[in-house]
């Protein structure tokens, strides 16, 4: 999570159509109006001025490109069929459309494939096909899947210490920690993400990263690298014990893979993924003041790239006539983590839940599982409805509990939809 | 000018090949070792650190997507011709290669276009065929092309004042100027562009538009429509008295394309040209705080999307199937201002030169007109030879006088050459 919105999940706020960042007018004019302005100062970092933000935050941070590179774009055929009138059931029982969950979880920009077609696509407020929307957390995802694919083709061995790798690493929390613990975020490291506690590391990574304004008085870490080296281990643990979602994990990831390839992240995402892909457009990443990209939640992309690579991972790694990603990097993901590892963290809506390779890993028996943003960015594949929703959302609350109800319910609804229709 | 490098043309720099920003590695490693680091700091902001920084000027500052749009990408067909050995005569009566040109004027990409076909395409240092680079002053170019296609729509009437559009501007120096004062720089404002005296407008200018990067003690204007509103005339002239180059007057027409359009420029000049064309990739513009595009100098685009915006130009507007430009606003730019007027500006190597709507326009025998950049980057056409060449560079020296006597004999000679070729 890269802007905290700093909301309790009970203070009032505006619905999607009072806060639809194109109506507020956010930006618009020349100068815009003072009460118009967003700027990447604390002040403008919330809701609702947010959901202009996560779609323009080239326009306040410097980034890196991911070039989509000199080929040809691939193909995305529709097959288009409204779907917004499809119902699903809340947990009162009461009967809601799709569009009904569009609205309840902010979303920006919404696409649903089945069988590799594009059924369905909306956009809301400021979004358009062609610009790029924050995927926070959906970032980690892709890193992992490079990691994997490094782990897959023995250029990183995963059962070696993170040090073996990044030597500069031995007194911080990865000092004894292999690179299959970060992987699967089974890493025991004091790094909150509480922004209500003025001590949590989430101030100073995100304000190092360059992903969150500084405040005035900030004497913290300056680059995203030197944060990296000040992460302590939590003394009350060992690693491997369980799953702890952590942000800082993906960086890590980040920094093996770059001294592993020799190349930037941007660099590498690009020419392993997004060329072999055919992607649309460019994407980008964040970055801090010396080009480090904020890998664990700073990736950018049009929604149609998005979904171009939501089908590379739903049919095992084919797409645009090649095998962008090896199948059995797939396979592993699909396959889970350890359930029991990520139990206790006591996640309500992802019971029986796991993560792998930094993805989340659902329901066996429909081979579902998701790239997860906090604001309702999302990847989410359903293997036997040959379904894949990708979206992207600007939800006040950067919480699952009231994300993911609406979400899983009319997914799920969808999905079984899809399967019935001849 | 937005990165100055206050070099005197006297001083011993490195030549093309010590200066090869890939060869100083350059932000190479993770994290990059504290002598190969490029921050957006003053002390940065020099050759030959400029020479990676003008290909990666986004991973420095905020900047706006100009988007390809969702279209298909038009054809550049090649034809390739090795011509980097057409010889040229230099002042002094040595033979030199077109090759030698083009390390002379530390280029950093170059593509040549005869009759249509790319039939040369060569890049250096840091530079790829998608990666964009800063096309400085040539940003102008496409700025007045804009605004010259407004008036031929009949949406700006050139006769009018500037401030029937921009009423803030009344207490300017262009409360009593024209909008065709404007389009071909005959405006008389006190505007210097010497960064040997510390109280040059340039410097409060860059400051503002966030294109340099500020020194600690800045207290000037905090925006570029701030700064705007601090031009005085130049009480010694009237306006059209001259030619007067000056950035400003490009900042002033974006102010009124923008209030005229109600669009950003970079949505503006995306729809209206980008899109059109069938660019192969997103350019973009450097944005200050508020989202400001710098119009004046901070467009970046790929080389070969310059190279099509050079044939939408030489082909009077017509490429992609369409008329993305109409062919009366391509005629009126080659016709040329006021020679008389261009006159006294004293350019040494642009004698009988006039300038219009934005372009430099040359020798009227050949059809020739320029887009021109401080550091050599330039769109050259000449319309007998039907040849067009598009450079990025990244010259130590903002001198005409250093530039342009390769520049001109090498491209004269290779249209002479190509002319003569069955």
């Amino acid at each position: 999570m890269n802007i905290p919105t700093k909301l309790n999940v009970q203070d009032p706020v505006e619905d999607q159509d009072q806060s639809d960042p194109a109506k507020k007018g956010w930006m618009v004019g020349c100068p815009p109006p003072a009460d118009k302005l967003i700027k990447f100062i604390p002040a403008d970092n919330k809701f609702p001025k947010m959901r202009w933000s996560l779609a323009n935050i080239r326009q306040l941070v410097p980034t890196a490109q991911i070039s989509r590179g000199p080929g040809p774009i691939s193909n995305l055929p529709t097959r288009y069929h409204d779907i917004s009138n499809v119902t699903w059931v809340d947990a009162e029982g009461k009967t809601k459309t799709f569009m009904d969950m569009m609205n309840l979880t902010y979303t920006d920009g919404l696409m649903v494939l089945h069988k590799g077609n594009v059924i369905y696509e909306k956009y809301f407020g400021v979004m358009n096909p062609t610009k790029p929307h924050l995927a926070m957390s959906v970032t980690k995802s892709f890193v992992g899947t490079l990691g994997a694919i490094l782990v897959h083709e023995k250029l990183i061995d995963d059962t070696k210490p993170v040090i073996h790798y990044v030597p500069e690493l031995a007194k911080t929390a990865y000092g004894d920690a292999t690179v299959r613990q970060v992987l699967d975020m089974t890493i025991s490291v004091k790094y909150s993400e509480d922004y209500t506690d003025p001590n949590a590391e989430v101030w100073n990574y995100s304000q190092s990263a360059g992903s969150m304004p500084r405040f005035e008085d900030y004497h913290g870490p300056q680059t995203l690298y030197e944060f990296l080296l000040t992460l302590e281990k939590d003394k009350e643990h060992q690693h491997d014990e369980r799953f702890w979602y952590k942000t800082v994990n993906t960086e890590i990831l980040a920094w093996i893979i770059r001294r592993v390839t020799g190349k930037p992240l941007a660099i590498y995402l690009s020419e392993r993924i997004w060329q072999r892909m055919g992607a649309a457009d460019d994407a980008y990443f964040m970055v801090d003041s010396i080009g480090t990209e904020s890998a664990g939640g700073g990736y950018n992309t049009c929604l149609h790239d998005l979904a171009r690579f939501g089908e590379v991972m739903r049919n095992r790694g084919y797409f645009n006539g090649q095998q962008v990603i090896p199948s059995e990097v797939i396979d592993d993901i699909k396959r889970g983590g350890d359930k029991a590892k990520f139990a206790p963290a006591g996640y309500e809506t992802l019971k029986g839940w796991s993560y792998r390779n930094m993805w989340w890993v659902g329901q066996d028996a429909v081979g579902e599982f998701e790239a997860r943003g906090i604001h309702g960015q999302r990847i989410h594949i359903n293997s036997k409805a040959e379904m894949t929703i990708v979206r992207y959302a600007s939800h006040p609350h950067a919480s699952n509990i009231i994300n993911d109800p609406p979400t899983q319910a009319a997914y799920r609804a969808l999905a079984q939809y899809l399967e019935n229709l001849k």
